[in-house]
């Protein structure tokens, strides 16, 4: 038996946040002051770092529970499965729905229940819960299906990441041109074919990193001190993330016993494209190579960071042959990783 | 080898609130109409359904995710084992840590991260995350940690459920008289001993059910319509747990290999008094027999609902003899068993 994803499925919501939408805005630093430079420059300076040029929103009246039932229809489809055949529904997020201008996360019921409803699922033994796990959420709900198929307790299973960022965002914080709004959904399930998950690894860093990616107050101090928004101190988790997200996929692939040679493509999260780069650089180097071209899959420039949905969507989208120079054969070898609020990393081998 | 508990904690909050400080409040009608009985008459008819008392709210500097750490370090010291050994931190809640006086639930990072910062554990290799299940978080939470043993990628978890409702209740709702805070850990391992996990059963009811706890407006129609609180449909919710819970026990008791007779505690959920008289009438009903004397434990009268924290706080009252007429004795075929929103329920046969 072999644990593989047999169906794919993502909502990227229609509404293009470009970069010039954010020149009127009013950017502060987080003790309040005033920025020296240019919305202009600022933003000119965003996309240098970060490699985002558009990022995309929700349209109002869907929630994150919304866009993770759209991809599950696909994901659902594509795989061709009985929907009622579904043992377990893990929905990874970590703001849980939230209405436009709004600042409540609305968690009862659990979104998984919410998709799981949307899906007209009757069958009361498919089991549907949420995790929060930071950004690599979708990647630990597809550990965690992995974990219930071995123990015997599933054989189907669809794991959902879905994210409306845009709404926990700080408009007077820099950082919110990273945000985006998406659903990614993967069909994961034993099947008695070559394949599939051969190793992962997880690590939850909390000892100092715990708070690296925080709820905290608007930078413009004026601004009510008990609403709070999605923050981060992007320096330590630059530098968090390049120490330690090449030696979790390092053990993941030895362990897997392939090489470094044989990996074809890299899915790594959404976060930042220079920190994806030099995450993937340094990998290489662990192996004393460089990286080949077209490695890694790249999604940021026009999606933004959509938190758990980044790695599925992508996935998705080169499954479909949607993104430029980027395939996929049987049989190839492939890393999924990412990187978040916890901090939590994982990162899973597969052949596909 | 087997799956055991081998260490509980729970955190009760010391602030007593007792019924008669409703009597001051301004209870209406879910649309906004005033109640024709005095509170006096309304404290008394509630009294007499949940057989609340009393209930303990969490002191205001003190969020959810703390109650779960001081409950974690009580499971921990109990099980006597050095916390760099946990594989994995579960925490089970439904609203995040809500600091009193707000209405936001943070969420970031996930609770099980603040917990294991708070107990000072290094070990990356300490999988920590949260899961959103409504009130039976705690036991799924159990259910999960045996997977990753079963599966192999675990051999000891910390499982947590940790709630502050006391937050997010509407005090113009007669229904927020129900709710507490509390915690309650344990730790699961393996064991080469006898007895453990036996059995589980875990269903997730959304066809129609979904919504029958939700997050809603105040009774109040003047307050913020932005403003949602935990709601319910108390009598449906009522009639599903009479039709689904007993059978969900008695699945799970026969494929134990146990009968009827050999039960001797359940553990149920603490969410109303009659209604959990009436599921284990039921369900001894099943089997063509009566309850016996004392075969349910029950707090409610005291600590009121918590949530997730109900079970194992009551299991850990139990264990240390603090429930007049109920003790545990190595060998004793026990339940746990809950319901909650989402609707999900589910059932442990455990032998102790």
């Amino acid at each position: 038996m072999n644990i593989k994803i047999t169906g794919t499925g993502s909502y990227i919501p229609n509404t293009v946040e470009k970069n010039e939408n954010f020149h009127q805005h009013e950017f502060l630093n987080s003790d309040g002051s005033t920025i020296e430079h240019a919305n202009e420059v600022i933003v000119e300076k965003f996309k240098a770092i970060t490699g985002i040029d558009e990022r995309r929103y929700a349209k109002g009246h869907l929630t994150s529970s919304d866009l993770g039932f759209f991809a599950a229809e696909k994901a659902i489809a594509d795989a061709n499965i009985d929907p009622e055949t579904i043992d377990y529904i893990i929905v990874a997020h970590n703001f849980g729905d939230v209405k436009t201008n709004t600042i409540q996360s609305d968690l009862l019921p659990c979104l998984a229940s919410r998709v799981k409803h949307s899906l007209r699922i009757k069958n009361p033994k498919c089991v549907a819960y949420d995790i929060l796990f930071g950004c690599p959420g979708w990647i630990e709900g597809v550990i965690q299906a992995q974990a219930f198929i071995k123990a015997g307790m599933a054989k189907r299973c669809l794991v959902i990441g879905s994210e409306t960022l845009s709404r926990v965002v700080d408009k007077h914080d820099r950082d919110s041109m990273i945000y985006s709004d998406g659903a990614g959904a993967t069909i994961i399930e034993a099947v008695n074919e070559e394949g599939g998950i051969l190793t992962h690894e997880t690590a939850s860093f909390t000892y100092d990193e715990a708070y690296y990616l925080y709820f905290g107050n608007s930078n413009k101090q004026e601004l009510c001190r008990d609403t709070r928004y999605i923050k981060m101190h992007g320096r330590k988790i630059y530098e968090f993330a390049l120490n330690n997200v090449p030696n979790a996929m390092k053990t993941c692939l030895d362990n897997s016993g392939f090489s470094i040679d044989d990996v074809k493509k890299i899915f790594i999260h959404q976060a930042n494209e220079k920190m994806d780069e030099a995450i993937i650089k340094r990998f290489y180097r662990l192996y004393k190579t460089n990286a080949p071209e077209h490695i890694m899959p790249m999604s940021i420039n026009k999606l933004g960071n959509s938190s758990v949905a980044t790695v599925p969507t992508l996935f998705d989208l080169v499954k479909n042959n949607k993104l430029k120079n980027h395939s996929l054969s049987k049989g190839d070898v492939i890393i999924f990783a990412s990187v978040g609020a916890g901090m939590h990393i994982n990162a899973i081998v597969y052949k596909y």
